[in-house]
């Protein structure tokens, strides 16, 4: 049967040796039997980001960004070349490409460079020639030929791009869980697959922390109506397509739990109550590529206030010497942060027509004496950040409270 | 002091690892800090290179020469991206390019690719810009922009390649020995380093097994009259200057002697001694991109002959298959062969104008009873395959012969 064309991309874990690249070939080799046009996207082999990144921290505390870049894209070029020769292996005809030879232009944000553009012509040439395509994940060129790379995930980026270039029936997203579930099974042992999720839920559950796929790449999906199917490198097994909000999710108040502890709070103490002073605080952060999460101003007392917000704990330390020349620049007072931090969060569709499900949230956690930090809402979701040591038995509250291990069950007011 | 332009390159071993990458950088910012503009070409690090061909060989016996090209062009990309990494941690402004992104643009034999073109610019530009220029040796792209690889020693080859099109006052090509010996040191103890030695000799020397510099490069030298400078990455000693023929070195008869076990003897018998046969069997053998060195046709009794000749051990296996298809072919009779054949050289200029030099290399191989396979001459060299168990042996009784240990009193007739 003749079909249309899939992107297929493989993250790091699926191709971490070569037993598991001659899996992911005989995987290929199937898509292609089943009638497809196949493109695949393939990450580094398995920690290989991490060993290089590793050789430039044995050299240098502060690798230039555009250097760090031609080290580490290397690892996606070292897979694509070698699952092509395994796909020869098997009699397939493959050919693999570095970003910069499909033209995927970034702009030069060197470690977390946005796709501005992408020149699908060589890729169009090669599938017309009915070869399977292999592509680096990760990776493009600015526009003066540099190469660059998309940040962590990147490799997802790259396929929901291509998909959207080459017009791809679905974008498949092998990795080494089955989909996407209710909360993280190893925090809660009932949580159960959903099967169909809308992108808008999928995007505040990878931002709030679910490991499957990077934000970036889900509103890529969004923007252009891609259909996404998570699923396993390791079954036959069907995963988790996200797709558009369809009638039948909005059944369905709350789609999951998640907990992310990768971020850490900063408080400005005693800023000035004046107008224009959070935009002044927040445009200089955001001047230093920092990216802030949540973000609570506590009630002004005596003409002074508190600002606190969340950023990558990677972040932290730029973020800390920022804040106390911000301090310094708007007379405000001390600096302080807080690193064990967990930030829990329910998030669904239905929740938009319906009402108490922070309510029921924070039940969950005041019966089981979590105390509640920061709390933030949006249309789809509601976040706390609580102390890091309550994170998974919040989850694991949170999670049973609302009903979620029951399929068609979930959680209604 | 104000000077013009260095290449320097550094070979594999020279970046095998953190400490010796910081080692290189500090040898850069002398050259910086003598007043050089600097051009670097590093190959991979250590044995990356066949790392990552062992990785190819677990999926597949016969990769294809593209994919392996995109495969083992990532060594010298990680080199460059550290070492412009290590530069920078010592202060220095440096860059790192691949050798697509420098224009090295080549033909399209993968794996054995050749220079036909650099576009210079982007390297000018970045000199201008005062920075020192780091570029990944051993590598280009093809007119359909796919990575290509130059081949053994090919980081040499873009060095020599760069030095030109730069302009370079001098190529430097830093290796883990001390310059051109008059014999292998390990093989002939009293083996003494060359001050200055003419393309044409440096040319033999390569092609007949010195391991220092590939032949390709020499040729490219001397074409565009760079001089090149062999030294040791590891110490401040001049090494060994190669250049344009000077008056000084016509005294000299015997520049050195070499051994090269590398290749294997092929025969096919019976050969039709018929015009035009010749020519049948060495345009085939070139077709399968097969080099042929030495050639040797016996003289015809019974109407037909015996065309032995040597090729690169690594392609005997090919060349068997080839020579028995063209056996067939011309209707000649079986195919011998041996692979445990050593090639003994002596080179020098002075061997133009002086006669008895051939004589005097085969009496020291009579006079320690070592018998002669095949021999071939030129202007400047005499080679004679031996059994490869006397191979050392005869190196170390020409060296003698000729009294090659003794500086400005080598041998003259």
């Amino acid at each position: 049967m003749k079909r249309g064309l899939i992107v297929q991309k493989y993250g790091g874990s699926s191709v971490a040796d070569v037993v598991k690249i001659q899996s992911v070939a005989k995987r290929v080799m199937k898509a292609r039997a089943d009638g497809y046009d196949v493109v695949v996207v393939v990450s580094a082999l398995g920690d290989t980001t991490d060993d290089l990144i590793s050789l430039a921290l044995q050299i240098t505390d502060s690798p230039a960004d555009r250097e760090l870049d031609m080290l580490i894209s290397t690892g996606e070029q070292v897979s694509c070349a070698l699952l092509a020769m395994a796909i020869h292996e098997l009699g397939g005809d493959a050919i693999s490409f570095t970003g910069a030879q499909v033209g995927i232009m970034t702009d030069n944000s060197f470690t977390k460079a946005r796709i501005i553009d992408i020149n699908a012509r060589r890729i169009e040439e090669a599938l017309k020639k009915r070869k399977i395509v292999i592509v680096a994940g990760f990776q493009g060129v600015d526009l003066n030929n540099n190469i660059t790379t998309l940040g962590r995930g990147g490799s997802n980026l790259t396929a929901v791009a291509l998909a959207k270039v080459l017009n791809a029936e679905i974008c498949e997203m092998n990795t080494d869980v089955e989909g996407v579930f209710t909360a993280d099974p190893r925090i809660v042992k009932d949580a159960r697959k959903i099967n169909r999720i809308s992108y808008e839920e999928m995007f505040e559950l990878a931002s709030l922390g679910a490991q499957v796929l990077q934000p970036r790449s889900i509103e890529f999906a969004m923007k252009f109506s891609i259909p996404i199917h998570v699923r396993s490198s390791y079954s036959n097994k069907k995963g988790t397509i996200i797709s558009k909000e369809v009638r039948a999710m909005e059944d369905i108040v709350v789609s999951g739990v998640t907990i992310n502890k990768n971020e850490a709070k900063v408080t400005i103490c005693d800023v000035p109550d004046k107008p224009g002073i959070a935009a002044k605080i927040f445009r200089e952060i955001a001047r230093q590529d920092i990216n802030v999460d949540m973000i609570v101003q506590n009630v002004s007392r005596t003409g002074a206030t508190d600002v606190s917000f969340t950023v990558p704990s990677g972040d932290l330390i730029k973020t800390i010497k920022t804040a106390k020349d911000i301090s310094k620049m708007i007379g405000a007072g001390e600096i302080t942060f807080d690193k064990d931090i967990a930030k829990i969060s329910v998030v669904g569709i239905g929740m938009r027509s319906h009402s108490g499900i922070a309510a029921k949230m924070f039940e969950a956690l005041a019966e089981n004496g979590i105390n509640i930090g920061m709390i933030s809402t949006s249309e789809i979701k509601i976040s706390c950040v609580v102390n890091a040591k309550h994170g998974q038995e919040a989850v694991r509250a949170i999670h049973s409270k609302f009903n979620l291990a029951k399929k068609g069950k979930r959680w209604t007011k």
